[in-house]
C-alpha cells in the first residue's frame, strides 16, 4: 500500500486533526467520539440546521463543505463506511439552532439507517427534522427507479443550494426542505473510472481493472457501472456521459445548467479541462447555456483515476442560491 | 497510457481551450501560437507586468495563476518542456503596461535561455524588464549553491507576493523586483515522490520506482533526489522534510511562516492533512507560528503520487502581500 499515512486505523482521525489545524476558523471537531465536524462559529439563532454525513475518503466530500453558506455539521464515518448513529445525533445537535434540522446526504443504505435512527432519537428531545436524499448517479438505476440511485458529486450542488437557502433569515425547515428537493430533482451525474483507489484499512485496491480498460458509470466506492471496455478518447467519453445525463434530465435548447467536471482523485486538471472543453462545445451546439461551471476535485475516492460529470439544471431561484456567498477551503463564491 | 485525452499532441492546446472556456472572465489565449495565457482584462496603465512561463503538466502551475493580484501573462510550453522564445516575447508584450515587465519563473535551463532571449528581443522595442528566478528546491543543490536549485512549489508564493506588489499603483519595476527577490530568498521546498506520472507524448511513466519505494527530494519532472528507499510513515516523512527546509532557511522560535503542503497530483487531501497535522505540531513545538497555510494542489506533475512541503518565511511586508486580494480558480484571498 503506497499511501502517505501513519497507522491505517488513524487515517480518519488524523485527517480531521489536520483539517482543523489548517482551518481553525472554519472547522471544529466535536461530538462524543470526535467524529463530527461543525462550523467553528455556529449559525445564527433560529437558523435551520443543515447536516450531512458519510464515509471518509471522498474529500472535499463530505466534511470539507462545513462552512457558512453550506453545511452546519457533518458526521464522519470510517473510509467508505457510513457514520455511526451517535455521530449522526451529535451532528444534528451541533447544527440545531431551534428551527429544525435538515438531514441532507447521499443515498446509501447504512447512512440512511443511521440517520433515520438519529432522527427518531432527536425527536424524543423535541427536535424537528426532515430528510432529503441525494440520488444523482444515473448509472445506478433507471429514471423510473431514480429514488434507488446512489448519491455522488451532485451532493455538492445540493449542499450549496440548500445551504444558501438555510442562510436566509426566516427560512423555515419546510422551505429549506422544498429547495433541497428541488435541487436534487434537477441534478444528475455519471462517472467513469480508470483505476481503483486503496482503502487504508484494506491495504489493497478495491477492485481490479485492466491496463487499457475503463468502467463507465462506476460508483465512488467501486460499485458496478454500465459497461466495462477499452479506454476511449476524451471527446467520446464526454459525449457519452453528457448524453446520458441530458437524456435523464430532459434538458434541451434554451435551458441553463451548471456543469461540474470532477476528478475522482488522481486525474489531473489538464484532463478535466480537456473534458470540459468537449462538454462545453456539445452544450453550446445544443443551445444549452452554462452558468458557474466547476472544474476540479469536489467528490473523490482518494487516489482513484477517473472523472465524473454532473449537470444541475437551474431556474432563477436555484441560480441565485448557487451563486450566493459561501466560504470554505473548497468553495468560495 | 491510461489518461483522459484525445491526441497526445493536442493535450496542451485542448487544456488551454478548456481553461478559457470554463473561466472566460479570468483567462484569455493570445500570442501568435496561442500558447500565451493573459488576463481576460489587462492590468491598469502604468502597472508593472509580471510574466511567467514553463512547461505544461503542472496545473495549477504555471498558467492557472494568471489573474488580478498574481500574473499578467504566462508562456506555455509542451508537457515538461520550456516555452518557445516567441511565446515568451508575446507573454511579455501582453503584460506590458508601460512600466516594465518582471520575468518571474522557475530555474530551469531551457526556460532561462528562452526568457533571456525574449528579454533581449523586447529590449530592442524599448521595453524595460528584469528577471527573478525561483530556486526553492533544497534537494537540488546545497545552500551554498542555492542559485543552482530548481524551482518547485515555492513559485506559487513568489507569484502571490510579487503579484500583490505589482498591483500597487506607483510600484516601480525596481520595487517589484526587490520584493520578488526577497520572497524567493525566504522560501524553501522539498518533495517526496511515490509514483511517476505519464507524459502524454511519451506514453509511458517518466521513471520507475519499486512498489514500496519512495524518493526523497525528487523534482517535479522526476529529477533525481537525495535518497531512495522504503516508504516511511507520514510523521517520519513530515519530520525529515520539515527539518531539511527549516535548516536551510535557518528558521527558529518566534518566527512566522506560511506552510504549503502540496499534492504532486494523485495524493489525496486526506493524506495532505495527515502531513499537515505532523508539520503543524512540529512547528508549534519549535515555537514557529503558521500564517495562512495552504493545503491542496498548487504545483503538480499530473497524476504523480507524492507531496511537497514549502515554507515561506514572512515579515510584515511579505505577510501583507501574501494576504492581499487575488481571485482566480486556484487562489482566492
Amino acid at each position: 500500500m503506497k499511501k502517505i499515512l501513519n497507522q491505517p486505523d488513524d487515517y480518519v482521525d488524523e485527517t480531521l486533526d489536520g483539517m482543523c489545524a489548517a482551518h481553525p476558523d472554519v472547522y471544529r471537531r466535536t461530538g462524543e467520539s470526535g467524529r463530527v465536524i461543525a462550523r467553528a462559529e455556529p449559525g445564527f439563532e433560529g437558523k435551520v440546521g443543515v447536516v450531512s454525513g458519510g464515509g471518509s475518503g471522498h474529500l472535499p466530500l463530505f466534511t470539507g463543505y462545513v462552512s457558512p453558506g453550506l453545511l452546519d455539521a457533518c458526521a464522519v464515518g470510517n473510509v467508505f463506511a457510513g457514520p455511526a448513529i451517535g455521530d449522526c445525533v451529535d451532528a444534528m445537535r451541533a447544527a440545531d439552532q431551534g428551527a429544525g434540522v435538515l438531514r441532507l446526504y447521499g443515498n446509501y443504505g447504512g447512512d440512511r439507517m443511521n440517520f433515520d435512527m438519529a432522527g427518531e432519537l432527536t425527536e424524543l428531545d423535541g427536535m424537528r427534522s426532515a430528510t432529503v436524499l441525494v440520488a444523482d448517479d444515473v448509472a445506478s438505476a433507471s429514471h423510473e427507479e431514480r429514488a434507488k440511485r446512489r448519491g455522488v458529486a451532485g451532493v455538492v450542488y445540493a449542499y450549496k443550494i440548500t445551504g444558501a437557502k438555510a442562510e436566509q433569515r426566516g427560512a423555515s425547515l419546510e422551505e429549506v426542505t422544498r429547495v433541497a428537493r428541488k435541487a436534487v430533482d434537477a441534478c444528475a451525474s455519471i462517472g467513469v473510472a480508470l483505476t481503483s483507489c486503496i482503502v487504508p484499512e484494506a491495504g489493497m485496491p478495491s477492485f481490479t481493472i485492466g491496463d487499457h480498460e475503463i468502467e463507465m458509470g462506476m460508483g465512488i466506492h467501486g460499485e458496478p457501472g454500465i459497461w466495462r471496455g477499452e479506454l476511449k478518447s476524451a471527446d467520446a467519453l464526454a459525449a457519452e456521459m453528457l448524453q446520458r445525463v441530458l437524456n435523464d434530465l430532459g434538458i434541451g435548447a434554451g435551458e441553463r445548467v451548471s456543469v461540474m467536471v470532477n476528478s475522482l482523485g488522481a486525474t489531473p486538471y489538464e484532463e478535466l479541462y480537456i473534458l470540459y472543453r468537449a462538454v462545453s462545445r456539445e452544450l453550446a451546439a445544443k443551445g444549452v447555456s452554462i452558468v458557474a461551471p466547476l472544474v476540479g476535485r469536489y467528490a473523490t475516492s482518494m487516489e482513484m483515476t477517473g472523472a465524473s460529470l454532473t449537470l444541475q439544471r437551474l431556474d432563477g431561484e436555484l441560480e441565485a442560491l448557487l451563486r450566493a456567498p459561501a466560504n470554505c477551503p473548497f468553495w468560495r463564491s
